[in-house]
């Protein structure tokens, strides 16, 4: 079966000089994927030429006159640039054209504009972007929501879990991943109103078998490779999200600037050159490139804004393997088949106001 | 003016072996400091021997019968160990024995007796624990809540601002330290219903000039060093200060690893050392050890259990220096004045429940 993938070409700090090497060197690598290549024709053409694969028979070039900058204005993606290269990739998945679309531009703006274009699947209140961090373990600790939903209630991380759940079964090969709620410590009677409530949700799912839940964890346990998912509201996950790329850029300055410092530690780095690579790509993972927007009618992967042709690839190959996994099916079943049996939502007393 | 600081000695994993070489060594350095070491007494005159400084004329020793250990519950802590080293040296300040009180104490313990013993100051709704984090400015970042209170409401972490920017002014001797709000985008419209309403009332606080907030704040701005004071609900604070420490400890372990590979990047790691110390002691800085439990009717310090006495030293100097600037009496006095215009609380609608 054919994979048919739609990539907004024009987003990122690098767009077509990134965007479409990855497209093709992705192709050389699945036999079975087509890609539609969104965008300005005739800059997308040129770059496909440098690539040697102006004529590649799958590959497909649809225009796309406008761009989403990363500053404009949700508004301004929204309701003015109605033929953006980001607007057409989604429609191309709205219209059954491609099972996945591939965006680097601006967060907000994809997601908002994927809600608007795709609509919001069945029994789901609001989509979430799930991310993945790397963890001691050597593997990814996928992490939702980071920045959608900044008020959340217990139902609605109940349903980021199931999303989590179903996404990394399909894209880890785990029959039962493992979920946590990032909590302020592990045990029950810890935490906030919300995340108590949800974890009565998730329980009572793990009892009747339906979900993996491990319990509470904290922050530490995202890095420690704890559990396969942790669940947390937007507020909490993109901070976390955006204190933790703090903390790692700090940490690169500083070894830079101290190992320059004299021909010593100069001539330490050049030895251990190897070493300190080593540890940038095991926090940097190129492999972990690709965030999923779930919740939506359609698949919808984020790659990060400044990826290199190599780390783009691998968000494409994410949303290859959630299009050919079915992700999208396997929520939809999950949520019709979980959701049902929580329309009593627990009252939540005493909350944040 | 003598300052007369009360030490929880048996507190911590290292106990006196660490605390009261730090005592002693930070008295040769405050001439008008006086310190009561408290704990199991003939541990505590044992190790002082070992530091020939068993007759010193500026150490008094508190017998303390019991210790409060890491795992103990609140309840234990609270109800049955009424005659704890930490209960103890808090009831030093609350005695008027003492101006400030020391532990590297379990934090939750600490802040329950803390509350327990001392009781909230009258205008604070809640205390709150503020930590420090190096930033990339080379200095300190203080934040606020760490973990006290999970659920907030506007005028906590409106309390929390004032409490912070008290204890910053102090300490750092700046005359109008700037407060950050953490959260999810710097733009007025982002955020949590909790965090809008905060930013309205600190935007009033600095429009009169009582304080000097600079708005919204993101997670990367901790270590950025954009603001002195950054200021959240003790849930992100908590999830955020775990998340940190874990991704630091991937870090550095990766770090190890990697240069112990060959013996070329083990020769690497010897040159360059110093590189690799200086980055250690640029994140773990000693001197950012001992963080405020505020908006007690006393002073209470927590210093990190991991403690070596240099470190805890710090601590020990931090309580003085908050004893020494009057912390608490500012504090006092800024809420008074801040507080009352407050009482028309905002109604927040549609947040987190």
């Amino acid at each position: 079966m054919t994979i048919k993938i739609s990539i907004d070409c024009m987003g990122g700090d690098h767009g077509p000089s990134v965007t479409i090497p990855a497209a093709v060197s992705f192709l050389k690598r699945e036999p079975d994927a087509e890609l539609i290549l969104v965008g300005l024709e005739d800059v997308i053409r040129a770059e496909l030429k440098k690539q040697h694969a102006d004529a590649h028979p799958r590959i497909t070039v649809q225009h796309a006159s406008e761009q989403v900058t990363m500053d404009d204005p949700l508004e301004v993606a929204l309701r003015r640039k109605k033929d953006s290269s980001m607007r057409v990739a989604i429609e191309q998945v709205k219209d059954g054209k491609a099972q996945a679309c591939v965006s680097a531009g601006n967060t907000g703006a994809l997601m908002a504009v994927s809600r608007y274009v795709l609509k919001t699947m069945t029994g789901v209140d609001r989509p979430a972007i799930c991310g993945i961090m790397p963890n001691q373990k050597n593997g990814p600790t996928y992490m939702l929501d980071l920045g959608a939903n900044v008020d959340c209630e217990p139902h609605h991380l109940h349903q980021f879990a199931i999303m989590g759940s179903v996404l990394v079964s399909a894209m880890e090969k785990i029959a039962r991943p493992t979920i946590g709620l990032l909590n302020v410590g592990t045990e029950d009677i810890k935490g906030n109103e919300v995340v108590k409530a949800t974890s009565k949700l998730l329980q009572a799912d793990h009892e009747r078998g339906a979900l993996n839940f491990h319990g509470n964890v904290e922050g530490n346990d995202i890095f420690k490779g704890t559990t396969d998912i942790v669940v947390c509201d937007g507020f909490v996950g993109n901070v976390t999200l955006k204190a933790v790329e703090g903390v790692a850029r700090f940490f690169g300055d500083t070894l830079r600037t101290e190992f320059k410092r004299n021909l010593l530690t100069m001539l330490g780095a050049l030895l251990g050159g190897g070493a300190l690579k080593a540890v940038k790509d095991r926090f940097q993972p190129s492999r972990h490139n690709g965030a999923s927007l779930l919740g939506l009618r359609g698949l919808v992967f984020k790659s990060h804004g400044g990826a290199d042709a190599y780390s783009y690839e691998w968000a494409i190959r994410r949303a290859y393997d959630a299009a050919k996994n079915d992700v999208l099916g396997h929520i939809s079943e999950m949520i019709a088949e979980l959701m049902p049996r929580n329309t009593d939502i627990p009252e939540v007393p005493g909350s944040t106001i």
